[in-house]
């Protein structure tokens, strides 16, 4: 590919008087320009945010093809409903209500990963300019979308207990007033992508009055709700507001992201609206994945599954947070109670983009905070996912991380001496 | 769903006063409503626009389910590129060799289904307003898409030989003079949905030469080629310029529409721009149904497979052309050489639309000619799709579409008789 970055081929682009205005809004991911390296055996990736799947009985996915060859293969291998299966609906009910939601089977729909759904979402509310609310730092992907879609990005102060109520109301009162229209506030309350933090309960309460105060729809991702380590994460959003929500959830991190099966539970007409664009996109979610998913629903022990993954992950963690105390002791981390990813803040003044290829030439990887960041903020943070590597090559990823950013820091502090 | 129709829950929409523009331009497609219908058995559906997937060897995909759990496991069940899988690309372009096409696999993207790509471009291209030329009739997801996008879509006069150059260039400089900027003519150059019509060797050329005149990108939408009856369908535009042309595939006619997997083949920038699209609307193409395409390719005799598609399909058409001369001798067909449709064509003043509960009631379901238009036009045809019933249910369904036309045909010839 290294002859045809975007850059260098646009340049003789034929077509450059045809794209549409939005188009000037796609640009590479952070992230992506790290796949080319995490495939190199000998680094260490901490970048990505992938699940360990190896940690997946390989037998129940077998035993949910057999099941979906006897059963039902001319159904998995046709076209579907814009909506998706109804059985599987049911299950995903089931799900939900580990975390307290009680959503009907009508409101609820199947998309290509929740990241479909967020793509949907985003086209169905914004136009140029709305502003979006998020956590600082908020998810890449997320970030992505809603600026592909030219709207404008206010990140809210978020602290370890999650995005503040007081600075979210702060902020959309400040927009409104200079006459932006407020649409969304998009979050992932629970082990949030990149910060590992947890939004409190009663943080909860505050979010949701705030928003519906000002009717600001709520996005609520919840990929890592059921990966806790030691105690569930409060109740959901949604379970406590089924008109002002929009539930987004994946079996990406309990199952597989390769099968790219994720849902939407919203509200009667946004729901309707969502299903009609998500036809008009892919017409139907692959009836293949769903079963499979289904399936694998119905014959496995899917909560033993997800209690490994749960254990697995806990393991993980501690084996960085073990790591970072012992070689980055200068840096702050977040402490994450769940999910896939820890936050490094480090001193002001350095640079962890400009680090990166320097912890390249060290065999690791990570992701820059920049990523996370609308706004050019994050300079100073590294997220760490601890997911994909076992937790040994989580320890020596970090111990080589502390390879570049140790000198770095003498380097900082030598000069602050001076000065 | 009965009670959640759209129109019924707008009325009590909370959040009615925050949805995008373009939002408005979502609607029920009429072949949606259907859905319902088929899923009656005693209804024989000559809607739709399914396989007969009952004809694909069931050991085939057990043996790619086996290979890929044996060999590539892991890969399949996470996350993958944004491009989709490498081996895969190289299998694609052994089967666009097939139809003349000569793509690299750097220029290759795998998609949700060829539909995403139609999605994916018509987003990158379209600004509200732009033009679209399209066949006349068009593919109904393709009108749904470019509805969506707000753009101006223009169908173009096609008869039995395909899209009219004349009538190309000339709608063009028309829109061109109204100061539109015509940004993409889409078709479907073989077997067309849902006319049938193949466009001949001699207009590719000209209708190519028309689009390089006036800078309009030609969106080749190639789902049915490799499904001729008799001959090989002209050698496909994208064989002929590779810069001027994007270049749509599908395994959904060829192998199964539930896994969802299709491909773009775009020139250097546009590909570039593409992927970025994907990544920001899905992340990365499902592997895991990447890999059952992949295996199936590697371990069958997949031309095979579409030898026998192609011998089903042919006698299905036979059955539908059978019936229709011997139940509806007064209403005129296409005589398509592939692919899954005809298209009939009633007398004017007979509406398709209005009819279809009618035929329900006699136990048979078909497209009304309108859902291919995006203009109003095409009350008087309809879509009759031969793939899916079997051939005995083909001619049962054209019978019991008779008792309904028929009558009306009487009672026309009748009333104009009278004037």
């Amino acid at each position: 590919m290294s002859n045809t970055r975007a850059g260098t081929v646009s340049n003789f682009d034929t077509w450059k008087h045809a794209y549409a205005a939005r188009a000037a809004n796609l640009s590479v991911s952070e992230v992506r320009a790290l796949f080319a390296v995490v495939s190199r055996p000998e680094v260490v990736s901490l970048a990505g945010g992938m699940p360990d799947v190896s940690a997946l009985d390989g037998e129940l996915i077998e035993q949910a093809f057999r099941s979906l060859m006897s059963n039902r293969r001319n159904y998995a291998l046709q076209y579907g409903g814009g909506q998706g299966d109804l059985r599987l609906r049911e299950q995903i009910q089931e799900i939900m209500a580990l975390e307290g939601i009680q959503g009907s089977v009508e409101n609820l729909m199947i998309t290509t990963g929740s990241q479909h759904a967020l793509e949907l979402l985003a086209d169905l509310f914004l136009d140029q300019g709305d502003a979006v609310l998020v956590e600082a730092p908020s998810y890449v992907g997320a970030v992505g979308i809603f600026r592909h879609k030219e709207a404008h990005i206010e990140h809210v102060f978020t602290d370890d207990d999650g995005i503040s109520p007081v600075a979210l109301a702060e902020a959309a009162d400040r927009l409104i007033e200079q006459g932006r229209k407020v649409k969304l506030l998009y979050l992932v309350p629970n082990f949030a992508n990149p910060s590992g933090v947890t939004l409190t309960a009663e943080r909860r309460a505050q979010v949701l009055q705030v928003c519906r105060e000002r009717g600001i729809l709520i996005v609520e991702d919840n990929p890592y709700g059921l990966l806790y380590f030691d105690q569930k994460p409060p109740e959901a959003l949604r379970a406590m507001d089924s008109e002002g929500v929009v539930y987004l959830g994946s079996f990406s991190k309990i199952l597989s992201p390769g099968l790219r099966v994720g849902y939407v539970l919203a509200p009667p007409a946004i729901r309707e609206k969502l299903i009609l664009a998500n036809e008009s996109a892919i017409l139907s979610p692959a009836t293949f994945a769903q079963m499979m998913v289904s399936e694998y629903l119905s014959l496995s022990d899917w909560q033993g599954q997800i209690d490994t993954y749960r254990k697995l992950y806990a393991s993980k963690r501690d084996a960085a947070l073990e790591a970072l105390a012992q070689y980055l002791p200068r840096v702050q981390t977040t402490r994450p109670q769940g999910g896939f990813f820890l936050w490094l803040t480090l001193p002001e003044g350095l640079n962890s983009k400009e680090m990166l290829p320097l912890a390249v030439d060290e065999l690791v990887a990570y992701t820059p905070g920049t990523a996370f960041y609308g706004d050019g903020r994050g300079a100073n943070n590294i997220r760490i996912c601890f997911s994909h590597p076992t937790a040994e090559n989580v320890k020596v990823g970090i111990q080589r991380l502390s390879n570049v950013v140790n000198p770095q820091l003498d380097r900082l502090v030598t000069l602050q001496a001076k000065h």
